[in-house]
């Protein structure tokens, strides 16, 4: 075969829904390049497991989160995108509520974080290009998958909803006509509970029909938000 | 860094429209392993180029196709997709017209030929799993985005796009229908040139509007076909 030096990675792009805001877990390197800066978790592929293997044994290792399944997200390949050495990265995405999952920095990692994702430090390499994919593919997903399950806390406002299309969307969605679309697809129930929140009227509750919710990401659907 | 011994590879899945029958480009290997199969075109990257760089040169080395242009459809990692050594197989597809490329064998390739994606031969490594998940991103392009243009010859009739839909989907569509939704869109032109073919009545050629094709294109649309 052809002599080849070129090394294998993986990187993760974990969402989460933080503080009303769009979120993405970082870790701060402790090894260089790019000593103390923060990065995408991820690092290289060990000989006998698999590309999905390895990318949820990195996240686990550096930051404590357990993903039992990402979604494969784009191969990142330029010659020069690594200092050292030439490294190709496949990278991952997924979404998951942080409230579920305790974090912990360990191994090439001094710390982890949650960052709101209009609010970034500086990345190592090219992580900010590879977080951009990721908030189009995101972007993308909303037309065609019902997406605030795998991020929303079980109960929430409606408004929270709202806020998590429009931060995703990064965007202004017309309320009432969003409220009309998203409910005619049956995916949402409202609850007798209500909670307030600052100096508004209390709303209720809702959670998603996980029934229909899961038969609707089955089957695809279309859903256009203007 | 971690001593790792992966090899990084491309392979390109070239679709075509070519005898009423949506088609795929393959090579002949004439190198262990899999010597005298078919398989995708590609082949290990080398040191300096780019991953897309590394796909148009595998691509032209082997059948004479030029492309400037392959979308990156997935990065294929099982540790034994290659019985010689690892390799991760970076994956690009395209859509071109046939009677625009005259196919030539060469380097690792003994013959290279358009396959009905219907009556397909064994293909080698981990291909036929590769090409299947470019017919199902290809059904999935069907629905955001028009996909005849990059296909279809330059005039074609109505029923050319009618089959070239049914094939990528794979199931009947109800052609009323479908002629009504996709003449709403008015991306195409019926042409007062009309052609007969077998004993049917002559019918109109139509082409695309090609302005309102790439707005359509550009912004994205949804076309759910049912």
């Amino acid at each position: 075969m052809v002599r080849q030096n070129i090394k294998v990675a993986v990187d993760a792009v974990v969402f989460g829904y933080k503080d009303k805001a769009l979120n993405v877990l970082l870790i701060k390197r402790n090894i260089d390049p790019f000593k103390d800066s923060w990065a995408l978790p991820g690092g290289l592929v060990l000989e006998n497991e698999s590309l999905e293997q390895a990318v949820v044994r990195e996240l686990k290792e550096e930051t404590n989160v357990t993903i039992d399944y990402l979604e494969q997200l784009y191969s990142f390949g330029d010659p020069d995108r690594d200092p050292r050495n030439r490294v190709v990265s496949v990278t991952y995405f997924a979404l998951v509520k942080p409230e579920h999952h305790a974090i912990k920095a360990d191994t090439d990692a001094q710390d982890v974080a949650w960052f709101d994702v209009t609010e970034l430090p500086d990345l190592a390499f090219d992580h900010i290009q590879i977080l951009e994919t990721a908030k189009k593919r995101l972007q993308n997903k909303l037309t065609y998958e019902p997406v605030g399950f795998d991020l929303l806390a079980d109960k929430f406002l409606f408004s929270d909803l709202e806020k998590l299309y429009m931060t995703i969307l990064q965007k202004v969605i017309d309320r009432r006509n969003f409220r009309k679309k998203i409910l005619s697809f049956g995916i949402l129930e409202e609850l007798d509970e209500k909670i307030s929140e600052g100096r508004g009227r209390p709303a209720n509750l809702f959670k998603f029909n996980k029934k229909q919710y899961f038969k609707l990401k089955e089957e695809g659907f279309l859903f256009d938000i203007k």
